[in-house]
């Protein structure tokens, strides 16, 4: 089985910054690569907001200086060279354009090394989608973090028919070493596990919000009651952004869908109103 | 607004015992019919096993001797006419059986008082369906509880466009006072406001099991870890019961609920695997 030690994470977006972070909390040496200066000036400011986070939610060994530990075992670069050339393993999370995607992939399937593996961490695209441009099919797959990893710490790891079964369950124990609990899928699904699911209770929300069944405050009442659940789906909505949630609905045919893009657009959107990230959106936070 | 003090209920199966205990519980005089002394000799185990459950779970005032008073404020009969006769609400809670409850309400429209407030427990049927045999559509609306009431206690209340929004506001206060949160559904909805949002979610968990997409164990991981909630999926399918879910997907003409009805058949309900209620089901317990 291929070994894991170093990783390398491309794009230190939202979700990429949390990947480089979490995996060099728990000692990976990690590479972040981002396009420029500018780019890599955020990055930092992102982890070091990360170990105060860690720290503030008393996140397991951060107590014990690893949230400043984890800081030293990142190293950044705007070179995309360098960033790839001793990797293990390249987690790619850069914005979910199909050809954007697929330039870079070119690109460090002639820059990295044979050992190295692949893994995409697109929501919105298969790892099919794109193992053609890696130059190594069988050292290639998708892993899938959700937000705030250090919380809802899933890595679901997902690979084509072409991934070599050594290669997937190395990267189901990198998942492991780096603190998360990896969610083995067996087949390609759009969605993965989680947003296969959590899409049709949202969507349902959503539907009987259009339709005056019932308020949002109301939906998210019953669900917390009846199931346990901390959260309702407008709850969820608030947490995802309201503008990936109208992202997401603008881009299906259909119609109720559409009605909800445009609900959302009308209501919230073209009022500033995004979610929890600018204190209101469903909810006042 | 109509008073609410006196509450008949109408069948004594698992949910119309919870219905009438727990209204006995907060102090109602409940009177509960059923139609022989087989059926009640039942229900007074029922009473008997619910009055145990409040007090080993310590339900706030069970302590106090409220579940032995519960008891006493409950009385049992199989005269329907004697049961009806004095009520301010009668809550039917009888088989889901369209005919079956069209005869009762046939028969309580002449034996009930005009004042009487008659309220559906149905979950597969919409008070639509009833209305016109209750003999007053504006005093007819339903009030949908959740299974095990003293932990999910939210009771869903929604009318017809024929409810006088009195004797919904009414059906509100008594649910408020029968120790239930009360979810006001605005316009009528099949699956009221729990079931439209529970049943897409476990349609997809069953998609991603018979797609072999990945297992029930993980399905639920991913759910508990991602979204804070107690149970996934196949959890709450192990509590709702394999006869009821497969019940519900056999009836529905889409091919993947077919494909997972006979998936509960052949793998689950031939083999005695209902769920929690006989040990196992997806989990064993």
């Amino acid at each position: 089985m291929p070994e894991i030690k170093t990783l390398t994470v491309l794009g230190t977006g939202v979700l990429g910054s949390q990947i480089a972070y979490q995996a060099a909390f728990h000692g990976f040496a990690v590479t972040a690569y981002d396009i420029d200066d500018e780019a890599l000036e955020k990055a930092r400011a992102r982890f070091a907001h990360l170990a105060g986070i860690y720290r503030a939610q008393k996140v397991a060994g951060a107590e014990e200086g690893q949230a400043e530990a984890a800081l030293a075992n990142l190293r950044l670069t705007a070179d995309l060279g360098s960033a790839v050339a001793n990797a293990d393993l390249v987690i790619e999370a850069v914005p979910e354009l199909l050809e954007l995607k697929r330039d870079l992939y070119r690109k460090i399937a002639e820059l990295a090394p044979a050992k190295t593996i692949f893994a995409t961490n697109s929501s919105t695209l298969l790892p099919s989608d794109l193992k053609d441009f890696t130059g190594r099919p069988d050292r290639f797959l998708a892993i899938h973090y959700a937000n705030n990893i250090w919380v809802q710490n899933i890595a679901e790891v997902m690979g084509t028919a072409a991934t070599d079964p050594a290669v997937f369950d190395a990267v189901v124990g990198f998942a492991r070493n780096s603190g998360l609990e990896p969610i083995e899928i067996k087949k390609e699904k759009a969605g993965y596990v989680l947003n296969s699911l959590l899409v049709p209770l949202l969507n349902a929300a959503a539907g009987l919000l259009l339709q005056g069944i019932a308020s949002p405050e109301t939906i998210d009442k019953t669900w917390r009651i009846a199931t346990g659940a901390p959260s309702g789906p407008f709850q969820i909505y608030d947490v995802v952004g309201l503008g990936t949630a109208y992202n997401i609905a603008a881009s299906s045919p259909d119609a109720g869908s559409q009605a909800f893009a445009k609900y959302l657009k009308d209501n919230y959107l073209d009022k500033g109103k995004l979610g929890v990230s600018t204190g209101e959106g469903f909810y006042t936070y």
